[in-house]
């Protein structure tokens, strides 16, 4: 069934969507097969959602409440029916948690799967919060997980798929923005936001670059006990996750210092006079986090703007 | 420059898109290389420009203005920057003579050229007009050419790119969807309304469905002395590329059988009570037009809402 806000459904030239701010935020995303995701790694279901949830973050990202989504979806001539209504039940369900749905599409032949989502959100009489309105002296802070999705991959390129890895694999296959934190009324005073989908310190240089200020953040801050536990596990690093691994679509976001953090958030660092983003001071090599065009040649998130 | 209705274009992690009506309409489609088009067959600016007016025609099909497009596009690493530049050339220009701009996207890499646009359009206060709305007694018309592009596409495929076929040749490669036909005031009164994107009888036939009635068609008004010509030259039949070719994104319609047709408009047959698609009176075999997942393997347009 439709979300309230989609008046009009396919069947049309066009659907029809409600806009009832007179303004509507837009975002879209492309996911290819073999690039961003791994049929072998992850059922078509747990794509479907991703593909939904990673395009939802950018919406609620802006503080708006995602409305709906289309999706146009390419698909090999042999492509089983089955997948296809299992990659559609994904979406409908991440679009449900989202508090949205499908309001129409485009189904057509390509060599490989591809899907493009485009994705709408409400602004609800708010301005949307920017990436440029983070000012020296603010607190910056998170709200979901960072790093689980970047174990998950380590773990699937080490074939290590036992039951002890299922938190790890399923926050790699299906990430959980926690589209409340924001969505809820407590995160009003937020100065700037974004999502965590390229890794914390590409998109904390983003809110940086746009808003002329420096980030540091704190590495005691960020410690993650349990990931530590997977990166042993896995003879990996749990802070490369943390600070560089993408597509957990956490929040990350700036308040004014002495203004309390709304429920769900944690502190992760505080922003600065000057340029780039630090941890406890030193800036990080290789803090670059996935670049769509750059030479990262995995099954993971690599995207741009 | 942005159109008025894009308030914040790329840079952010969502646009944010004016809709002054409380509404919007939106529309998806993918064109993928190979299958929707040929780079031997048409250079990345007519491509871009043929992505955007195909989408931009299915927005004005529901007598909406063009407000802003997203486009995601996926292309081989090895793409020079040059065709990604044209490309996007390409998409402006039309999306400028659609009276709206590219508020954002996204860009990936993919194995093959993938291009998803999404549309978006302002209803201005009215009605979205709909395929159901025809009624026994409505006069069919037409604005806009049919079987143009049909004819350059087999053009091409018999290699005969000379001066003498320019004009069909540059129909194939971009369509020009007579969108002020629909946007100016004189189409009101329209009953039913669609683009002629899988052909004119396969349209309609969206249209007698979701009307619940029956159309005919005059084949003597459907003539097209000059495409008869170019038929002629190719050895092939003007009144099927007419019928059942895709991609002119012509507007077909219904009005009131007493009411005057809006300028740009002509007459090409009556509603009836009933079911189908006839001309004089007789059902066309093949009457399908172009379908996405059917057995055409074409650079043509086949395509599926």
């Amino acid at each position: 069934m439709q979300a309230p806000g989609v008046l009009l459904g396919p069947g049309d030239d066009a659907a029809l969507i409600a806009a009832p701010d007179g303004r509507f935020v837009v975002t879209t995303d492309m996911l290819v097969e073999g690039r961003h995701f791994r049929r072998d790694w992850s059922g078509p279901r747990d794509i479907g959602r991703k593909a939904i949830a990673q395009n939802a973050a950018d919406v609620v990202a802006m503080g708006a409440a995602p409305s709906a989504f289309v999706v146009a979806l390419g698909c090999p001539a042999d492509t089983p029916v089955d997948v296809i209504d299992a990659l559609a039940d994904g979406m409908w369900a991440e679009a449900g948690r989202a508090g949205a749905s499908i309001a129409g599409g485009d189904l057509v032949r390509s060599p490989e799967l591809v899907i493009s989502v485009t994705a709408f959100g409400d602004p609800r009489g708010r301005e949307p919060v920017l990436r440029s309105g983070a000012r020296p002296g603010d607190r910056v802070a998170v709200a979901g997980r960072l790093g689980w999705s970047a174990a998950g991959l380590a773990a699937l390129r080490q074939d290590r798929t036992g039951d002890e890895f299922a938190e790890i694999l399923a926050a790699h296959r299906v990430p959980q923005p926690p589209y409340d934190a924001v969505l809820g009324e407590g995160w009003r005073g937020c100065r700037s936001l974004t999502d965590v989908s390229d890794g914390l310190l590409a998109d904390l240089g983003h809110i940086a670059a746009a808003s002329g200020v420096a980030i540091d953040l704190s590495a005691g801050a960020l410690r993650d006990p349990e990931l530590e536990r997977f990166a042993r596990a896995l003879d990996d690093d749990a802070a490369q996750w943390i600070l560089t691994g993408g597509e957990d679509h956490a929040f990350a976001g700036t308040w004014p210092g002495d203004a309390d953090l709304p429920p769900g958030w944690r502190a992760i660092g505080v922003v600065t006079a000057g340029e780039g983003v630090t941890v406890d001071g030193t800036r990080r090599p290789g803090a670059g986090g996935w670049e769509s065009f750059g030479g990262v040649d995995s099954a993971s998130g690599p995207r741009s703007r």
